[in-house]
């Protein structure tokens, strides 16, 4: 299900100051993902998205998730990449259809006017986080500092492609005690996310319980809400937040860190999920 | 025009290894822009985008111009902030009208379709390519290694909100001796060069012939895109560039520069603008 071309090479000029030579080099692969949708006869194209090649299944079924097309595995008859006789051999792994079981297709333009909308109705976007979100569960977990400060060192450990491109945003889930469970990369970091929900989806494991959510880059209203729908009690990311990626981890009950580095950290809400040892022996 | 709001003020627990303090922290102020357009009695959202408050009309008709949607000042009767009795006072600041002289709305239906279908048709969606873009301008450009050098630290000197919130992207276009004519910042990085292509476009100043653009991130395809439509001549960007991106700098003719920082800088293509004086002196 996983196609491999994270990478692709190319031919650069490198200067350092004014010697400049000729060599190799990789750079992140990005190239565009169309999202069919297949339901009672009809085909329509949700999405076309700049990503990665790599984990489109997964890229789409958790792209579905997070706008609340679908809501469980069981209401997707098959994942497939596009086969039709006019589509050359390159295109097709390009464009990926989700057949639905349902007979008819989800009324779509309902759900883009209904977001088109309400989104833009209030400061924080209230009206689509009081229909598509709920608070999120994991009001019992408690992470020790020393746990959240070695996530992104384990999060960079596995990321090879990262090395060797820089052009790679990431995803890493992982346990309460700091394992990794899946981490995934793309040149968008709401895509890396996607794919990570997705696959969550697809293993029939969401809402996310009991774990911990890393990204590579900033967190922004995307990822918070992509976040809290998959229902993660904690989301870290390595910069900064926006205001209305604290917005949404307030409004759900999420605990929201930023700038993860060097053994430092800011806790932006859900304070009380961080657990000091060392205030509490003191 | 511009309205100030880059930054939004937060409590926040910062934690320096197991030390926690409470203090008070500005982050970069993230609200959905509606972008409405009106032609003929018609009324049609066309976009909304989450963004920094902050050159909104800027915003709205660079996005539209980089979408194909207009081409010229001309075509525009109005731009104006919502002020239907409906919509709260918080409201209008984030919806943007922006009125056509056309008696008619332009087909977006069949725009769309087009981008849908085509964009995903081919590796590097050439079809688009094709239809949306030319070859750019500035042929003769040749730039010294050290004015390019030079532009990040220009950049950072005059991005203020940066300094304080770590979470605001940056584009930044400079005359061809490194001299700063105009930055635009926001949340997301398409945006900030929305902004920036949008000032362009009601200064009259469409296509950037003679101009650098520098944008704080990575270039990604979105942002070769926009850089292309606009003219601009050499594109450079502080970290990696994409695949795609590549591929689109070198269909139009853009010089494309990557990790520019420290003295240093990748050229992915249009290595002819880049002039190193040592080499040619020695």
């Amino acid at each position: 299900m996983n196609r491999p071309g994270g990478r692709t090479k190319s031919r650069v000029l490198t200067y350092d100051g004014h010697s400049a030579r000729q060599k190799s080099d990789e750079v992140a692969t990005e190239e565009p993902l169309e999202i069919r949708l297949l339901a009672g006869g009809e085909v329509r194209t949700l999405a076309v998205t700049m990503r990665t090649p790599g984990a489109d299944f997964e890229l789409a079924t958790g792209f579905l998730f997070s706008e609340g097309v679908i809501s469980s595995k069981d209401e997707i008859k098959g994942l497939s990449y596009c086969v039709d006789r006019d589509v050359g051999e390159e295109q097709r792994f390009n464009i990926v259809n989700v057949a639905l079981r349902s007979r008819a297709m989800p009324d779509i333009a309902a759900l883009e006017r209904h977001f088109l909308t309400s989104s833009a109705c209030g400061v924080c976007g209230r009206a689509v986080l009081d229909q598509l979100m709920h608070r999120v569960g994991g009001g019992e977990v408690r992470l020790a500092p020393e746990v959240i400060y070695g996530l992104p060192n384990r999060m960079r450990e596995a990321q090879k492609n990262f090395a060797s491109t820089g052009g790679l945003h990431a995803a890493g889930l992982f346990t309460l005690d700091g394992e990794l469970q899946a981490l995934r990369e793309d040149v968008g970091r709401h895509n890396a996310l996607d794919k990570l929900v997705g696959w969550a989806f697809l293993e029939g494991s969401l809402p996310l319980k009991d774990s911990v959510l890393l990204v590579s880059g900033r967190a922004s209203y995307e990822l918070a809400q992509k976040a809290a729908a998959a229902g993660v009690p904690v989301l870290c990311a390595i910069s900064a937040p926006s205001s209305l990626a604290i917005g949404v981890a307030e409004e759900v009950g999420m605990t929201l860190i930023g700038f993860l580095r060097d053994e430092r950290m800011n806790v932006y809400s859900g304070a009380e999920r961080v657990r000091s040892e060392e205030r509490s022996s003191s």
